[in-house]
């Protein structure tokens, strides 16, 4: 089973290219089978969990907070962790590749703590991070959701040793 | 949907009586709809996640290191947390309730944070904690596996706004 | 440097058994030139903080909260690690050796995480767990809090490869 | 007291302008009776702390791993938090302030939970995070580590209710 996780902002308003783009994003792993994971809040995660729920696959929301209620409504499995912000590592760990949709500072940490783990980020309208006037290249970037999810499962493929 | 922890030493063995309750407190669980949740690994863990395959549930791996690889097969959702032994706290976080089976010291650590937590926690042959030679009566005792998924799923339904 | 972790109810009211032993506790840790741990609260960690503090030495408070503002006022360096209870796991790993001193659920989680991690415990007046009716002789007795700093130190010293 | 985290690449080689900076930086802050926080290991951390050290200051190194050894020698006090990369998360909370010396991923999700958490972030060469095009202004740019040490003791004086 393969596992991408989906970040992005919690507060991408519905109807946002973000929101739009991460629902395509959920129901296309779902069709491919993978489990999403994801922060299991509003935005971005609700949006690919929506779609996820859509597309009859299985999400997991790895919450930061204490309690499950902070759940979006499509999650299939909320784990409450009660982390607080640590529990974005949590969601990097968790994955195989990641799909990064927009951008709040969380979503930099995630895809930071994904680059350092060497998992494979594919990133739609999201950072580019710079560093002494250049460019890191360590996100791949996508047109558009259904070749981000091509990309994310071919890369989690290849990735040695993780998915299998 | 309701979640239940079912813990227990990671190295009883196949057979043991630990590991036969463990089983059939997994299928009961998966038969009553709830999600098992566990550390992921052997032991104890393993048969509750083999009882809730058998009886067609889903059951959640919190995992101690980093490589989804440490899972047990029957693991339906396996995340590896690469927290170490904090990830035990996280177990607990996720369940509505919890039933010791058996014991080892990590059990020990979950059974008291779970009743910290005011977590449910159904005891199966576990420890019983003495202070200032008075058994702590916080653990409420099971006859057998049948039992305590029974009371289990009845205490998380009591207990004020957590399953829902 | 030797680290002992010294931990207990959060609850317990000054000048109450735990609190005096904590405290003078505290003071024969600064005295011998150890860094005291703990939870960075109240109760039994307020008072091995303000032993501390009165010996002249350091103490590390390793607080559940996201806000130094909730340590004690004797913590030396206070540390907000936004985990919940998930920091007692770090409590115990920071620590060469662990005093327990009285008990609540907190102190017989930390008590089990120190056991299984094969940290030595010294024990004042606290748990004895049990289990298959036999009493757990992982935690080392001690008469009173003198003789509980000398034989955590002696067994941290003589623990294989952690205390330097 | 005021906790300024130190942060930047843990291959930094020594003598290279990030350890040089760094170690300015701890030994500022050191003056200035700062605690410096850091991961503890190698790099621009080393270089935090041994700058730190010759100021007569106090460093705090919050470690990824289970062990004390992998502190570099001028860490004061060392925690092994067992968390791995998630302890990046402590380091941020830990802080008053931050200063990031150089980068790598470490440092750029360090950046990233600071500015999410609020927490002011003063960058000496370190990441730009761009976003649709454009800079994102959250870091404050400083051009030396004597000014980056200034601002980052303004900006965590001047931050509401953290620093008391």
């Amino acid at each position: 089973m393969t596992y991408v996780a989906v970040i992005g902002p919690g507060d991408a308003a519905e109807g946002s290219e973000a929101a739009v783009r991460a629902e395509v994003v959920g129901r296309e792993l779902a069709g491919a089978g993978a489990v999403v994971v994801c922060g299991g809040r509003g935005g971005v995660m609700a949006a690919a969990c929506r779609g996820c729920a859509a597309g009859g696959g299985t999400s997991l929301g790895l919450l930061p907070g204490d309690d499950r209620a902070g759940a979006n409504p499509w999650v299939t499995i909320a784990v409450p962790t009660g982390l607080g912000e640590a529990r974005n590592a949590l969601v990097v760990r968790a994955a195989d590749a990641v799909v990064a949709v927009g951008g709040g500072y969380g979503t930099l940490a995630e895809i930071a703590l994904a680059l350092r783990a060497g998992t494979p980020v594919v990133g739609l309208g999201t950072w580019e991070p710079v560093i002494a006037g250049r460019r890191d290249h360590g996100i791949v970037l996508a047109g558009g959701p259904q070749e981000a999810v091509a990309l994310a499962l071919r890369l989690a493929r290849e990735r040695p040793g993780k998915a299998g």
